[in-house]
């Protein structure tokens, strides 16, 4: 009797997590497809002539604070002058 | 006129490189919109009861060759025996 | 004169700067060090015939708590049964 | 016959598996140890009142090669002009 309960209970459980498993499988191919089309936003721009470290350093930029951004820059340029970085 | 001619090219170049780096931001978005969507199909499996870690493993499972992965987890089970890991 | 004393501070910070830079220097190369060594062990039991993969793996269940290791497992195996992984 | 030689060699094989992971488990433990000394050092100059982004910055800086930094610098201004970004 126990065992009968225990095995529908699995079987309802099997069918959700197989169900779980497949939405998340079908979101990560999505996410693959958008992580490719960013890389090959970036392989045009390289292609166009633009250098690719600089460009996606700038996209990382544009996300900070630029108060905070420019803050950040003034220290670290403070630091390079003291040891003599140009 | 040496530098006019440079200015027009950086004004070209200053429309393309804004051009890439917004549809880039662009696809980001989209990309950060998908995790979040992974993220709640996960919390949903968890508040229902399942094991998120086991579930994770299982995503990544799925992805690998079935005879790989049967070959790979028979020679670790040889690894764990030798051991006395139970 | 205003100046000369920030020059002096200056001077002082950046000796200080300079001593912590290299101390990071000196033990981030003696972290490469240990990196390679550990490469190397590994590389050692895949040339004795051992799969470096499983070995891995191994290492990572030892730092594992012993019966959180086995209910994950036992967990993960029951999941694989539902979804009729074998 | 053949099992007692199939045990044999995998308790030589077991005896070498577990000095590899015994080898390998003490590095990690002296890398360990390292990490956290960086850490110190950081948290050190952290106290001193130095900025610590600003200081891994200039850590990960002094590896590049100075010209190829440079150049790479002036791209990433260049860049950032062309943006209006200050």
């Amino acid at each position: 009797m126990a065992d009968e309960i225990t095995e529908t209970s699995q079987t309802v459980a099997a069918g959700q997590l197989r169900a779980i498993i497949e939405r998340i499988e079908r979101l990560e191919e999505e996410k693959k497809t958008i992580s490719d089309d960013i890389k090959d936003v970036y392989a045009e721009a390289k292609g166009t002539g633009f250098d690719v470290k600089a460009v996606r350093q700038l996209v990382r930029m544009r996300k900070q604070d630029q108060a905070e951004r420019q803050e950040a820059e003034a220290i670290l340029d403070l630091y390079k002058a003291a040891l003599g970085m140009v």
